[in-house]
This record gives C-alpha cells, sequence and structure tokens, in this order.
C-alpha cells in the first residue's frame, strides 16, 4: 500500500532527482519529524544536499516550499486512493484504509501522523497554509464519506468523520505515549466497526 | 464542568496572584495558542505583566516553565476528575467526560486540545518533557478504564483508549477544519456509544 508519508519519485529514465525534487523529499521528511517552527532552510538544503543559496531558486519563501509539501503529500494521497479504488467493496476500500495507519504505526508513534500532526503543526504555526493542508484530510474524509454511501448508510458524512477522527486520534495517542501498539489496536477496532456498518 | 484548559486559581484570601501564578497561567494560554517553538519568554512575561528579568528567579530554564504549566495542567485534571465522580454512574461520568471537550469545542477548533496539540507540540519539539505531559492523556485513560470497569466490561482498557482516541482525533479534525461542529458531533456519538455499552 502507498506510503501516507510518501516522497516525490524519481521521473521515469531519470537518475538522481532534481534538485527540487531533492529539496521537496527532504521538506517533507523534516517537518515531519522536527516541526516547521524546529527545521530551518539550511537544515533542509543540507540533506537534499543542494547548497543553501541554490534554494531560493527553486522557493521564494518558506511558504513556497511548504505548499510544495502539501502538494507532494496530497499526490500520495491521490495515488493511495486509487490504490484502494481496485478492492471488490466499499468495506472493503475502507478497511485498508484504516490500515495504512497500523502499517505506519512505528513512523506515526515516533512522529506523529504525517498528515494529522502537519496540520495540528501549521494551525499552530498561524500559517496561512493551514487551511491548504486541511484539504488533505478533507479529502480523506470526502473519499471516506463515498464509500459509505456506497455501503447504503444514509449517515455516511458522519462516519467518515468518525473513522477519520479514530485513526487521528490514535495517532495523537500512540505519538504522546510514545505506543505504536496502540494505533495498531485502534486500526483492528476501527476495521471490525466497518465490517459491523456492512 | 472544570474547564481543561483551567489557569491556576488565587489563592482564597489573596488578591491579583503572585508572579509566578501569573507566570505559569500565560504560559498556559500562550503555548496552547501559538505552541511552544512560537512563543518566547518575553512574551509569556509580558502577557503576565511581570519583567523579563525577574522570570529567571522563578523559573532558571524554559523548560521549568514548561513543567510548571503540565502540573498546572494536571492539577486541573485532577479537579475535573473530582467534580465527575459525583455523578451516580460509570457511563454518566465518561459522558460528562467526553461532554467537556463539546463545551469547549470552540477553543478546541481554534487551538486544538489543550492536552492533545500540548503533548503532540512537545513531541515534534523533541522535548524531554513529552513524557511528563504524556501522563496527562494516561491520567485520563486510566480514570475511564477504571469506569469502564465498574460497568462490568472485560475490554475496560481497550475502551479507555477508544473513548480517547475519539475526543482527541476529533480535536485534530476540529482545529484543522476550523469547525467546532465536528467535534460537537463526535462528542454526541461517544455519549451515544458510551450508552450502548451499559
Amino acid at each position: 500500500v502507498t506510503d501516507l508519508a510518501a516522497e516525490p519519485k524519481d521521473a521515469p529514465g531519470e537518475g538522481r532527482p532534481g534538485k527540487r525534487e531533492r529539496l521537496v523529499a527532504s521538506a517533507t521528511k523534516l517537518l515531519h519529524e522536527q516541526g516547521i517552527e524546529g527545521t530551518t532552510l539550511a537544515e533542509i538544503a543540507a540533506a537534499a544536499e543542494v547548497p543553501l543559496g541554490n534554494v531560493y531558486y527553486y522557493f521564494k519563501t518558506r511558504d513556497e516550499l511548504v505548499r510544495a509539501v502539501i502538494q507532494s503529500r496530497a499526490a500520495a494521497i491521490d495515488t493511495l486512493l486509487d490504490s484502494l479504488s481496485a478492492r471488490p467493496t466499499p468495506q472493503a476500500r475502507l478497511k485498508a484504509l484504516a490500515h495504512v495507519w497500523g502499517e505506519q504505526s512505528d513512523l506515526v508513534a515516533a512522529h506523529g501522523c504525517p498528515i494529522g500532526s502537519f496540520c495540528t503543526d501549521l494551525n499552530k504555526d498561524g500559517s496561512e497554509l493551514a487551511r491548504e493542508a486541511a484539504a488533505l484530510l478533507e479529502r480523506l474524509i470526502s473519499w471516506s464519506g463515498e464509500q459509505f454511501r456506497q455501503m447504503g448508510r444514509r449517515d455516511a458524512a458522519k462516519l467518515a468523520v468518525a473513522l477519520l477522527a479514530g485513526v487521528q486520534g490514535a495517532a495523537v495517542l500512540a505519538d504522546s505515549l510514545n505506543d505504536p501498539g496502540i494505533l495498531r489496536q485502534e486500526v483492528r477496532r476501527l476495521e471490525r466497526w466497518i465490517e459491523s456498518l456492512a
């Protein structure tokens, strides 16, 4: 299953990714691990092996780089949802979505959900980009709502919020208590809950 | 019901709280609103109307002040749980706990859960105090587990994690989507869920 924390891939036929791609990949990783306020452009440039002086050629402001990270995460979510659409039933698709967090429980326990903690962090930062990042969660809620509708549930929109709240809350607890088992346990409970609604 | 974001109260018979109490109250409020990395000691001192030079008399390091905020939140949680213990049944106590987040949905949508986002923030910051802050969530999980046990549930520990995950995840969504209604909706769902387990 596609990684929630997926970094930009090399284009086919190319060797090492270009400088812009490397900067976005480094920023995606470091903003998740260290937070927005705790990460400098110099650290991002060093991890990307791009001279700091070159960063401004690709990204005039830090906000432009954060926006590129949001777009990279949006692309990863699209790829993930596309791959889930091959599952035969809406409940199988929803369970597979929840399962993605369970598979990444170690990463989430170490640094929080790559999507949820990113949104929380941008909100705390007072960034105007918080609204753009929230669209990542809205996309997952909207897709889940469509699956619940296909299951014939009239309360599909509320169930979608409940599902995303379940994984996001388990991510907060797993991160805070440094216990990936909490996230896996909650994902199993959510999978049984989805099955019970079918 | 006691406020999750409660600030230290004046001691009886005193007038204005002392400088230490004012500093802890300001830090509690500003760390919630702006995050840890985004808040300076100078801002905390100014909001507390304490000269910056005096801060070091009370708190030698920023960590000491953050620790005082954790202790202040722990005291607020103890007061809250004491007040809930007057309810006649364990399910009434659990519903009243969930209801606390619903009552503070505007605050949570604006700045995140005062407890959960504080833990996420300390974790992102890589602070050694993250473990101490996590004890706040552990206290709520442990108290909830005791209530579910009194309801005769063998899966009490897992249900307690599910309850706290529910409110924390709804807080992440309400904060990210800037929609207090999401939190109130989820709290109502959790209250019905608690009732269904009784």
